[in-house]
C-alpha cells in the first residue's frame, strides 16, 4: 500500500479525498490534519465516516507524521500551498496541492492571477498542472521522475476551470474557435463549492430555491482558463500572440459563476465564436469531442443531442460533455457536467496521484453516480 | 368589480393569475376553465386553494360563462390562443393571452418562429407586446381604445423572454452596444417553467441535485428576444438590418436555457458586446439601468456590486436586474431575476391587464418574497 | 394606520412580521430595530425588501421611537421579551412578543420549562396566550382592556406548538383522548425554524438531501404542548390531575422534531390514544375537526382521505389540518400543516395583533400559497 | 465472477443493483430485463451508466439469458416476484426477489397482509425474509443449502419494513418493549421511495419544498413490521399472543410514512413503550444498541446524544441508528437512518446474495457517503 497523508481533512476537497481512499486499492490513508479541529475524530465532524474511520484523529499540519507518508494530498488554500510545500518535498513526500499554488508553471503567472509573491518559484520545475485529460504527458513525465526517486508536485486544476476545460478543448484543438474572439463561459456550481465555512450565501435559507451570479466582474479562476485556452490554441498552430512556443498569451474570456440550489455539480457551458473560413457541422464537432475523450475513461462525450446533467456525475470522477454548432450565428456552444469535489477538487487529485504513483488512471475511481 | 375568467387555469401560469387575483382589489374571477379536467373544484387540484376558492369549479374552454366576462386571462398554449381569441373578441371581452400567438405584430414574424399560420390575423391590430417596462406606451394606447369600447388583445411576454429583456434593454437602448455583434444569454430556469405535465424530466428525482441544459441548438423563443433586441437596437439609432422603422431586423442572439433545481425563478445574464467607439464605466452602466426602470416600482436595479438573486423575488410580479461592465472584453454582463411565473407568465399578465384598464400597474402585485 | 415597530427586525420572525405588514391595511411600520445590525437599510441585509422598504432603517433596540408606536412586534429570543416589555407598557405600547415569555400565565410555568426566573410577573394578568384558534376569548377580552386604555401583552405561539395544537386539539376537546396515555407528537420542520444563524447544521450542504432528528430526549417546547393538551383535556372534562379549574396539569406528551430540507414548514403529527368507552369512526372524526375550525378563516380541515402538505400553506398564515382513526390500535392519527414563520411565528403574531386591536383576524392575511 | 441477471433493471431499486454491481467484486451482471422498455440500451435511459455499461441492452423478462445466470436479482413489484420465481427456481437460478412475495414465510400472513392469494407456496420452504441483522442465521443456513446445489429464495425487506425493524430491534430484543402496548413508528422518506413512474405526487414542483404523510390510516407495510416486531417480542420471552414458537402474533404498531423533498433517504423514528418492571437508563439502552450491531459491519450505532441523519448514509448500504429514553412517559425513541435504495431495497438484496454466495456480506458495498 501506499502511505498517503491528507492536509486539510475537514475542508470540503479534502474530506472527498478521504471518502476516495476509503475505496482505493492503493492509497491507505495514515494521517489526516488540520490546525483548527485538531485533535479530534473525522467521524466526529463528519458522521458519514461513521464504520469507516472511526479511529482517525485529526493532527496539525506541522506533525512530523506526514513525512513519512508516500504522498500528501494538500486540501489547503492558494498561499499555503506553496508555504507547506518545501518541508514535505525535503523529506521526499509527493505532494498533490489542491490550492492554486502549483497550477502555473511560471511564477509570473500565479503572481498576477492571484496578487501575490510566489513562496517557492524553486519548485516550480518539478511540478505539473494537474488536469489529466488535457496535460496526460506532463503528468506521465512526472511519474518517471517520480519513479526515478524525485519527489514531485502536481498544481491540480480546480473545480471551474477544469470543468471550462473539458468544455472547451476539444473544439479549441482542433482549429474550430477563432482565437481574437471573445468566449463567454458560463457556469453553474452547487454550493459545496463555496466551502464549508457557514455564512449568510451558505445558510440553507438563503442558497435554496434561489439562483445568484458572484464574482463579477473578474473571477479570479478566469485567468487560470484564459491560460489554458491560449496555451490549447497555440498548439492547435491558432495565432495567439505572446510567445507561442514557451508561454502563448491568454485567450480572451468573459466567465460568469453562477450559485444553485444542489450540493454538488457544475455545468460550464463555452459559447467559442467559429473562426473565418472554418465549416464544421454537428457531426464534424461531435467527432472531435468523441476523439479526444476516446481514451479517457473519466469522461464520456454524449450522443449528439443529448446534454450533460450534473446529476448523472455526481458523486463520482467522472464528466459528461457535449457540443453544439450554432448554425446562424457561428458559435459553438459546448458543454461539461462534473461533480465539482468528485472530479473536480479532489477525485482528479487522486487521478493525478494515480498516474504519478504508475497505477492505472481511474484507480479507486470507478463509484457510479446514483441513476435516481 | 372587473369580472374576469381564465382559461387553462389548471396549467401553472393560468393557476398563478388565479392566485394572485385573490388578493386583487379590482379583479373577481368567477369563471375557469380545463377541458380535460371539467367539472372538478379547483381546491381539489390544488388544495393552495382551499379556503379560498372552494366552491369554483372548473368548466370547459367552450363554456358562454366567458362571453359575460370583461377579460378572459387566456393561460392556453400557442396555437390555442388565437383560435380562442375570435369568439371572445367577438363578444366584447379584452383577451390577456398567455400563449405566443399575440406576441408579434406582424404575423409573419410569428410564422418564422412557430412554424405554423396565424389563424386570427385581422385581430392583431388591436393587438400588444405584453411587456409592460419596455412597451407602456403601446399598452396605454390599447388601454385608451379598450375605454372607448373597443375588445383588445394583449400577448404577454413568456418568462425567459421577459427576463431577457429586462437585462438587457437599458444596455440596448443607451447605444452602448454592438448591433453586429451576438448577445449570448445563458439562462436558468426552476422546473416551474417546463409545466405541469408530469414525465421523465419534471420527475422529482430527475431534476433535484442536478443541472442541465435543453433546447439546444435553437430554442423557440430565440426569435422573440432577436426581435425584442433588433426593435430596441434600432429606436437607439443603431444601425441595424431590415426596415428599420416599422419592422427592424432581429439582432444576433445565441440563447441557452438551463435547468436547476428549484420551483420558480429565472435567471437571465446577457453577454452584450460593446460598440466600437463607446466608452463606458460601471457607473455609467448602472445609471443607464437605474434611469430606465426608475418608474417602474415593480422593477429594481440593485446597488452597484449586488448581483440578483432568484428567491428575492420569488412568489411576486418583481423583477430585480444590474449589469457590470467587463473592461478588458469590451462586454456588458447583465442580469435579470424574476419568478417565471410571478412575473414571466402570470404576474405579468395581470400588470397588463391592469394596465389595459386604466388601474394602477401594480395593483394586487404588491406581494414581497419571503425573506427567508 | 396604526404605528406599528419590530423588534428585532432581522431575525427571521421578525423580517416576516416586516414582509406581512407590507400588504397590511392598517399596521404601518415605522421602527425596526436590531442592536448588532443597527444603522444598516433592511434592503442590504434582506434583498427582497428592495423596492419596498428602501428607505427603512435599523435602530438599537434602546431607541425612544419605539415608545411612540401603537404596538410592538417583539422578534427576540426567550429571556429578552421580558427584559423589554416592561419599558414599552410603561409607555402604554400594546406588545406582541414573539419570545416564550408571555406564553404561561403562570409564572411558575415558565420558570419550569425554560429554567429561568421570570422578570417581569407583574404584567402576566395583563397578557394572553396567542393562539386565536384555541384561545380566541381570552384575546378578545384583552382587546377589550386595550381598547379602554390599557397597554396588553399577546405571549405568541411558537411554530412547534401552533403545529401541535392545531393538529390535536380537535380532538382532545370532543373528549375522545385518553387523558391518562401518552400523546407521541412527530413533527418535521423546514430549516428556517433553526434560525438566521449561520452554523455547521444550518449549511446548505448539511440540511439539504438529508433528514434528522434533535432536541432529544426533552424538548424545550415539550412543556408548552403538554400544557395546552392539559387545559384542553380539562375543559372538556377529562379527569387530568392539578387543580382543573384554574391550572390543569399537562398531558403526558411525547414530542420529537426533525428537520427536514426545505425553507418553510411545520408538519405536526400526533397520535392520540382514544380513551376507553369511547366510539368513534372517521366521519365523526372529521366532523369534530370541521366544526372545531368552522369559524377559523385562516385554518382549513381537508376534505376525508386529503392529508395536508406544507406547501399548500408555505408563505401564508394558513393552516391545513386533518385527522384519521386507527380503530385496529384505537389511535387518532391528526396532522397540521404549517409555515412556521407565515402562521408560527410572524403571522399568528399580526393576526393576535389584528385581534387585539380590533381588526378582522386575517387582516393582511389573505395571501395564498403558490399553488406550484 | 458469479454470473448474475436484474430484472426490472429500470426501476429505481433495480437500477441502483446495477449501479452497485458495477464495482462488486464478484457479481457480473450479464443480463438486465425490462417489458416495457426492452431493447434500449440502458445508458440512454439512465446517463449515469455512460461509460460503465454502454453496451448493455435491455430484453424482456422472459428471455432465457436469465436462466443460465448463478442468481437473478428480481426487482419486480409484488405478485411478480412469485410468477417469474418458479422458472428461475426450476432452472436451479437462486433468486433475490425485492418484491414482497418471499418475505413472509407462511403464505397466509402474505395473503392478509396483500389480499392475494400466493402463487407458488412451494416455494416458500426453500426461502427467507431477507433482513440480514436481524436474520443472519436463516440466511446463511440458506448459503449452505445452496451451496449444496439447491437453488433458494430470499425475500427481501423493504426500505420501510428495514428501517423499522433496524430503529427498533435491539430495544424490543432487549425484553425493553411492553408487548401489549402500541408502537408508533413515523417514517419519513425521499421521493425515490415513490418509485420512478412520473406522477402529480412525484412531480418536482409537488414534492419540492413540502411535506406530506400518505397512506392512512394502514399503510400495506405495517403488517411486516408488526409480524417483525412480534417474532423479536417472542424470541425475546416477552408475553404475546399467538403459537408463539412458530408464528408469533403481530406486535402493535401504528406506522405513518411522510413524504419530503429530497432523493434517497428514509428516517425511521419508533417510540416503543417500555415494559412494567423494566428499569433502564440511557446508558443501558445505548449498550443494547451497540451490542446488537457489534457484528454488523454495515450497521452503525452512533455515540449517545448523536442522532442519525439520512445524509450521512445516502447512496450506501450503510445505516445509523440509535435510541433515547424518555424517563418521564417510559417511553424508547428509537431511530434508524437509510438510504432506501442504497440499503432498503437494493444494498440490502445484494447483501443478502454476499451472504447466501458465501463471499464478505459487505462485499462490493464498502461505499461511504459523500461527507458533504
Amino acid at each position: 500500500m501506499i502511505k498517503a497523508g491528507i492536509m486539510g481533512a475537514t475542508g470540503y476537497a479534502g474530506a472527498e479525498v478521504l471518502r476516495l481512499c476509503a475505496n482505493h486499492p492503493e492509497f491507505e490513508v495514515a494521517v489526516i490534519t488540520s490546525d483548527s479541529e485538531a485533535g479530534q475524530h473525522i467521524a466526529d465532524i463528519y458522521p458519514a465516516f461513521r464504520g469507516v474511520y472511526d479511529e482517525l484523529v485529526l493532527e496539525p499540519h506541522a506533525t512530523d507524521n506526514l513525512l513519512s507518508c508516500d504522498v500528501v494530498f494538500m486540501g489547503v488554500p492558494h498561499k499555503a500551498g506553496m508555504l507547506h510545500a518545501p518541508r514535505l518535498i525535503d523529506a521526499g513526500v509527493t505532494c498533490i496541492d489542491l490550492s492554486a499554488d502549483f497550477r502555473f508553471g511560471v511564477a509570473a503567472d500565479y503572481e498576477a492571477a492571484y496578487h501575490v509573491q510566489h513562496a517557492a518559484p524553486e519548485l516550480l520545475p518539478r511540478s505539473a498542472f494537474g488536469q489529466p485529460e488535457t496535460n496526460r504527458a506532463a503528468l506521465e513525465a512526472l511519474a518517471a521522475r517520480r519513479a526515478a526517486g524525485e519527489a514531485v508536485i502536481v498544481g491540480c486544476a480546480g473545480c471551474y476551470v477544469t470543468a471550462s476545460i473539458l468544455a472547451a478543448t476539444p473544439a479549441l484543438a482542433a482549429g474550430f474557435v477563432n482565437p481574437e474572439a471573445t468566449i463567454v463561459i458560463d457556469a453553474i456550481s452547487g454550493v459545496t463549492g463555496a466551502g464549508r465555512k457557514a455564512n449568510a450565501r451558505t445558510h440553507y435559507c438563503s442558497a435554496d430555491e434561489s439562483l445568484e451570479a458572484y464574482g463579477l466582474p473578474l473571477h479570479r479562476h478566469q485567468p487560470e482558463i484564459a491560460l489554458s485556452y491560449g496555451r490549447t490554441l497555440s498548439a492547435a498552430g491558432m495565432p495567439v500572440a505572446g510567445d507561442a512556443a514557451l508561454r502563448p498569451a491568454p485567450a480572451h474570456v468573459v466567465f460568469t459563476p453562477h450559485l444553485a440550489p444542489l450540493k454538488r455539480g457544475i455545468l460550464a457551458t463555452a459559447y467559442l465564436p467559429v473562426a473565418a473560413g472554418v465549416e464544421i457541422d454537428d457531426a464534424a464537432l461531435h467527432a472531435a469531442y468523441a476523439s479526444a475523450y476516446g481514451k479517457s475513461s473519466l469522461v464520456a462525450t454524449l450522443p449528439q443531442g443529448v446534454w450533460p446533467k450534473t446529476g448523472s456525475v455526481a458523486g463520482t470522477a467522472r464528466a459528461h460533455v457535449n457540443a453544439s454548432y450554432n448554425v446562424d450565428e457561428r458559435m459553438i456552444v459546448a458543454m461539461a457536467a462534473i461533480d465539482n469535489l468528485g472530479k473536480g477538487a479532489a477525485g482528479q487529485a487522486v487521478q493525478c496521484a494515480n498516474i504519478v504513483f504508475g497505477l492505472a488512471e481511474d484507480a479507486g475511481l470507478g463509484g457510479v453516480a446514483c441513476a435516481s
